[in-house]
């Protein structure tokens, strides 16, 4: 637990499913939740300042740990006075294990009881990483919510082999939060459920890692190709069994209403590449679901992506311009589409915590996903 | 001469060059010169937003007639209010003629004494452009300083076709200043000096267009790949024959020793796609010369692109950060350079204007010029 105290505190439950409104305790200040958080893959939230993130609310953004161990490297960046200096972000930063990209990305794997041996994607070096060497890079980043190093299994997985990762990645995450005692002013610790697809083992996990006593935990194995059913189950499998009076993070995804349907499942926080690589190929959220802002239909419409939208896109700018943008290949498309993208998400989320607060959650959430279909036709006219 | 009054206030002349501080009387409002202006091409200053361009002190913008013609086209543009408002840029839009592309990127050009026929470049389509259409599609941009319609001859030229094609080009400006007569809230109307390399044609040309009485006269034919001694002799040959309470305007250059050479010359308004290409290649302007983020030298360099910037990349963010964003490939690099450079561009013309007006500007020039090299080294340590 962090020296700081508690590290969440539940500010209210939904009476009628699991939804919860809370906050999150770092040592850069209060995080309300549910909270989404943007990406910053490699120390940037992809064509986005530091500066527009404050100003869309943003309170806590991600690093991801293989990435920044790559390049430009982890020691590199505690010489420079850590990621907050290195990427002038003064707000809380949450960092993943390592694991999910080892496993996505990293070439000739060899995995060991003690870590992952793999060659990085940028230029091939061999590379080790194991417990003791995320919570190394964590904390040379100054990460202010570390994760514990995990495996992170492809999908589908048989029982056998879910089980014996399972009890490998229990152990490294045991050992992840055993490094940080007696530091500090140490970060939070999240331990992630895994698992797999099986009952059983997502069970085990939780329990395992509830009795760890981790400053917040994730659910981690989904996002990764499972059908939507799938990855809700693995939360329902996962959330029972952990405290009540943690935080819970839902990693890498997904559409509105997913995150929706999570929260109702008991998830507090979320983070997701979609606003902005969507916004990357011109394709924006709306309410209703996406437009691609290339469609033809768009070409003399002067409305903005969407009405009564406060975002810098909305405020200035209509469809026509960026779908001239976004076909002219000019940068600026991309970044108002993905400034629109990431405050829907981040509006989306202070909404639904509101809807917690006053009791009207449950209305909400039905209204919003009856509303929004993957992909929204162009308004007529 | 626009229904406002004089285009131009002179306010003062460098007693020891021609150098000139003065304002250009926008409809937009008043631009302090000299002035340099932004590119936006497509209708964007590439990855810049025009909030961006505000905060940077830009008070004039330039776009493309040609490009706009081309893509999204200009009648749409009109029907959505004009490039204003589909930009949201609010103050004034400097249009060039469409010349200079019609020549540089077209295909299939046939010259005739009406004007160009081509196809365009991105999708093929023949299009004609003379001096009526220019003014059209500059009038439906909603364009506040309008550029006659030339001929842009190519580099070397010799003077029996340069002299060929200026006939063609004064016939064509007469019809182009002609074409606004009797409009109300009419734009200023530049024409452009053309003559090629050839000192009596230059001095025709500029004997012409100010017998025309212009609001304001371009340099053409400049920055066409000729070597620099011929750029400034280009500005030297025509600038004795311009009206002197008319501003002057060097088209589509250059570094910044060459911006200072052009003011001592005569020149008020600069326009330059530098500052945002050579960003785009993570290449920044300081006062000794440009440096490559690129470079290994800059890894762990904890300083910003130049101290005692007060652009929002030096306020922010250090040389190793901007290396690493140039390396990931990240739109953050890109942009953050581009502010750089557009704001050391911006300033380099403010600062030139206040040295003007207090009569340091000699040895502003003289100190300028002498520190500045091509290619800066990095600095030692």
């Amino acid at each position: 637990m962090s020296s700081a105290g508690a590290p969440f505190t539940l500010r209210a439950t939904d009476a009628s499913s699991k939804a919860r409104a809370g906050i999150l305790h770092t040592r850069r200040g209060p995080v309300e939740t549910p909270v989404f958080m943007p990406v910053g893959t490699q120390g940037t939230v992809k064509a986005v300042s530091p500066e527009e993130l404050r100003q869309l609310g943003a309170k806590i953004i991600l690093g991801n740990t293989y990435h920044l161990h790559v390049r430009p490297g982890d020691a590199l960046i505690e010489r420079l006075g850590g990621l907050h200096r290195f990427a002038a972000w003064d707000d809380a930063i949450l960092t993943d294990s390592g694991g999910f990209q080892v496993f996505s990305l990293a070439k000739l794997r060899r995995i060991t009881e003690e870590g992952v041996h793999f060659q990085n994607h940028v230029d091939g070096s061999p590379t080790f990483i194991g417990p003791a060497e995320s919570m190394t890079i964590q904390r040379r980043l100054g990460s202010d919510v570390v994760m514990a190093f995990d495996e992170c299994p492809p999908h589908p997985c048989s029982h056998e082999e879910a089980a014996r990762s399972l009890e490998r990645t229990l152990r490294w995450e045991r050992e992840s939060l055993a490094w940080w005692d007696g530091q500090p002013n140490r970060p939070l610790v999240f331990g992630i459920v895994q698992g797999s697809s099986h009952a059983d083992l997502r069970e085990r996990s939780a329990r395992e890692l509830a009795a760890m006593r981790f400053d917040g935990y994730a659910i981690g194995g989904v996002s990764v190709g499972e059908p939507e059913p799938e990855m809700m189950a693995a939360v329902e499998r996962s959330e029972p069994f952990l405290p009540p009076d943690r935080a819970r993070y839902a990693m890498g995804l997904g559409t509105p209403p997913q995150l929706l349907e999570m929260v109702a499942r008991g998830v507090d926080m979320f983070d997701c590449v979609l606003p902005t690589r969507l916004a990357r190929n011109g394709t924006a959220f709306t309410r209703h679901g996406t437009i691609g802002l290339k469609n033809a239909a768009f070409a003399e419409d002067p409305s903005p992506i969407e009405e009564n939208c406060s975002c810098p896109a909305c405020r200035s700018f209509s469809r026509a311009y960026l779908r001239h943008l976004v076909k002219a290949e000019e940068i600026l498309g991309l970044r108002l589409i993905s400034l629109h993208n990431l405050h829907f998400y981040l509006s989306l989320m202070r909404q639904t915590r509101a809807t917690i607060l006053d009791g009207t959650f449950p209305s909400f959430r039905r209204n919003f996903v009856a509303g929004y279909r993957a992909h929204a036709t162009p308004p007529p006219d």
